[in-house]
């Protein structure tokens, strides 16, 4: 028997819970629509979504609709590899660049101990996506590498994964077809920030992956997508289930995300920063940076086995940071997806800002509180993000942070640096900045950078 | 400020209350959008309706809305008229031909007694529908009179009203065009039994005719639109405080709608059945239509003031179809409408069925129930509706129903006439009248035609 969307829809409005076969028949008319065979309308879609987002989904019907997406096209099959394999996910945040310091921390760890068939032990699939509303993207900031090629399809992965124990690339068009239909029409329907949606859509994407283990960066604060710390942990809590529920060790860290993490925030600028670290050369300002690098390293380590203690793993991870081990991985990499590792001799002397302008603290006080997300807005609009899907990003566009929360700041003082290749782009996000900075006679009470793990055990103990 | 779609739809999805101007910028941007300038899309109009379906519609908003809707086009202008204009609604039914009895029961009350100025003292300005779903469509019907034009513009439904007192059209492009918009989608994205959105469509068109009463007859029971008595009369509510929040004297009747009204259901045969009843032949299956038509009627006599009760109008509307006064009325509006009187002579031998087959009692006992739905659907699949919106209607399709729940029933006695103009289209309605008959060994408790009466005074009342 057919099942028609429009049921579905209907059973959805109306509060009862999908079976598997609604929610399979739903998806599949979803990717086998074409324009001469609307088997399911964008009208249609949006429907089903603003009656997901308002009655949401129970946990089998979550599961039903990540299990449809995750095989709504190609998948990568890790088996013939005979590895572990795992990756890392953050919601998304305003100079968040960690992919770039764990990709290579893990690919060393790897690259150290292979297996018998001589891959590296521990590998990183990583497929990531680029900058979304205020939010960077690692996709964004790898192709300001000249000649990076984020665009390999799944049997260049796995040989890429072979020789060098990590691959960074971007979502293909067969890669898991239903979250790109889904996301677009998300996106202009206000469907958004739906938990279940949300869900469905980082972890089909990540399950896609064949992965062992994975470990999440939730983000809470002003900067995070999700507005409230409950409903963050909420998505947390539902990733977890998700992953264990597919048989991939989950762990989700909630994290802060009420200033940009690190000293830059942009595309090269970030780039810059990490190999800045990965040589060994720590600006004070990348601390926050390196702490929850080495934190989502020191879980993944752990969970890979290369560690008794996600702290262990933690310290595991800054050592691989410190010694080189991580530049090395990194340099073969880049290397292998035919980037040009001639720039990271100086990487400051790449970057080429048309325009740039500080802006300095009017007031003595403490740095007290910034709207993360105004913040992440203003990066975007120096050129460092996109107006449209199709347009390309700034490689110089960003800003530097003179400053962080909690720190003492003298009048006059510098805060932010802004970049952009268009003189006439800056006042609008100078603007930006200087209204959503407070600063404060009394210093802050500061937050630690992480908040929460939440794990199969720790959900078990909480139920 | 320009207001965006997108933002709309947000607030609603939160709960929040939409304000007049976000509620006037929506249905702008529907109503000014080209395929080049998308103001607004189909995907975001379904997001926005499922929202408005799932979170509901405050008395202000839907007011808003409502009015919103009703300005969106044309509108028709009684005021050069100077006379009482009243229609009625019907939500929709199975047989519910009331309308061609109501338009020229209150035409002839009208022609009667003209203003000062020559115009019949009470006018019926009725825009109607077609079929819809399992229900009949007054259009539909008017259209098998040959030479019938249901698709008069303005100026010329106000000539025609001002020489017969009614006229009976359909919906131009231009009236209420956010109605088609909303309508169209709403079908196809399982949005359309919302009280609010069903009001909103309602109440925008009649309002559009510029009323000073109006009559609404809402349907409970298996066949009717609406799934239970308590959401019916929600409806009912709505629609009554919207009218008269707009000036518009308000009164809606429940009436029952478990089986179909009065003898035949189709087209033509629907017309025959209004053509005998006023030139005073009266079949027995007649006798709850009559009922209808003239409760409706006595309550739009009472409303512009013919009758001092309800009761008194349902009496005169009564001796004006006996008197043949209706009749010639009727006469009056087909041929202002261009329409052929002729084959009013002998309705009967104008009905051409290529097929007819018969479905007769399979056991002895009492008609206690049937799902009207089913029957309302058996009587499109024989033709008399569309299974696309731009097919045509069989003018000869439809049922003749030879009992009505209550009466006693021998085996092998006739239940129903099946006609078509395809002799292959009689199977599968046949199949379906057969399951939703039931007959019992005892007489079902008979509910009343007329359940409740909702106007302001009775909401007043309650609250």
């Amino acid at each position: 028997m057919t099942i028609h969307p429009i049921d579905v829809i209907l059973h959805k409005r109306d509060g009862f819970s999908l079976s598997d076969e609604e929610i399979h028949s739903f998806v599949r008319a979803l990717v086998e629509r074409t324009p001469d065979r609307l088997l399911v309308t964008d009208a249609q879609i949006a429907a089903f979504l603003m009656a997901v987002f308002l009655n949401g989904l129970n946990p089998s019907e979550l599961a039903s609709l990540t299990r449809e997406m995750r095989f709504s096209g190609d998948t990568f099959d890790a088996a013939p590899l005979k590895t572990f394999t795992i990756d890392k996910h953050s919601t998304g945040g305003v100079g968040d660049k960690t992919s770039l310091l764990i990709a290579p921390v893990l690919a060393a760890a790897g690259l150290a101990h292979p297996t018998p068939e001589g891959v590296p032990g521990i590998c990183v699939p990583m497929i990531s996506g680029r900058s979304l509303g205020h939010t960077g993207g690692t996709l964004d900031k790898l192709e300001t590498i000249p000649g990076f090629n984020t665009q390999l399809d799944l049997p260049r992965m796995a040989e890429t994964l072979r020789r060098c124990g990590a691959a960074l690339i971007g979502q293909t068009p067969r890669i898991v077809p239903a979250d790109r239909i889904l996301y677009a029409l998300r996106d202009h329907t206000g469907t958004v920030e739906s938990p279940f949606l949300i869900n469905a859509s980082i972890m089909s994407k990540k399950l896609a992956e064949s992965l062992n283990a994975l470990v999440l960066d939730v983000k809470v604060g002003s900067g995070a997508f999700m507005p409230s710390y409950e409903r963050s942990k909420y998505l947390a809590e539902l990733m977890v289930q998700t992953g264990e529920a597919s048989g991939t060790r989950t762990v989700a860290l909630l994290t802060g995300m009420d200033e940009p993490l690190g000293r830059f925030s942009g595309n090269w600028i970030e780039v810059w920063e990490c190999v800045d670290i990965m040589r060994g050369r720590r600006h004070p300002l990348s601390s926050d940076l390196i702490e929850l690098s080495n934190a989502l390293s020191g879980w993944m380590l752990h969970l890979a086995g290369r560690a008794s203690s996600p702290q262990e793993g933690a310290l595991l991870a800054d050592r691989i940071l410190t010694s080189g081990e991580a530049y090395e991985a990194w340099l073969k990499i880049v290397q292998a997806q035919g980037g040009d590792t001639s720039l990271f001799d100086d990487p400051a002397a790449h970057h080429h800002p048309a325009a740039t302008r500080t802006l300095k603290a009017t007031e003595t006080g403490y740095l007290s509180s910034m709207d993360c997300k105004q913040v992440g807005w203003a990066v975007q609009r120096l050129g460092a993000g996109r107006a449209k899907p199709a347009d390309p990003v700034d490689a110089h566009a960003g800003i530097e942070s003179h400053a962080k929360l909690g720190d003492r700041i003298e009048a006059g003082q510098p805060l932010f640096t802004l970049f952009s290749s268009d003189e006439r782009l800056l006042d609008e996000p100078e603007q930006m900045l200087s209204e959503t900075i407070r600063i404060e006679p009394d210093a802050p009470v500061k937050q630690p950078l992480i908040r929460e793990i939440v794990s199969a055990a720790s959900l078990q103990s909480a139920s």
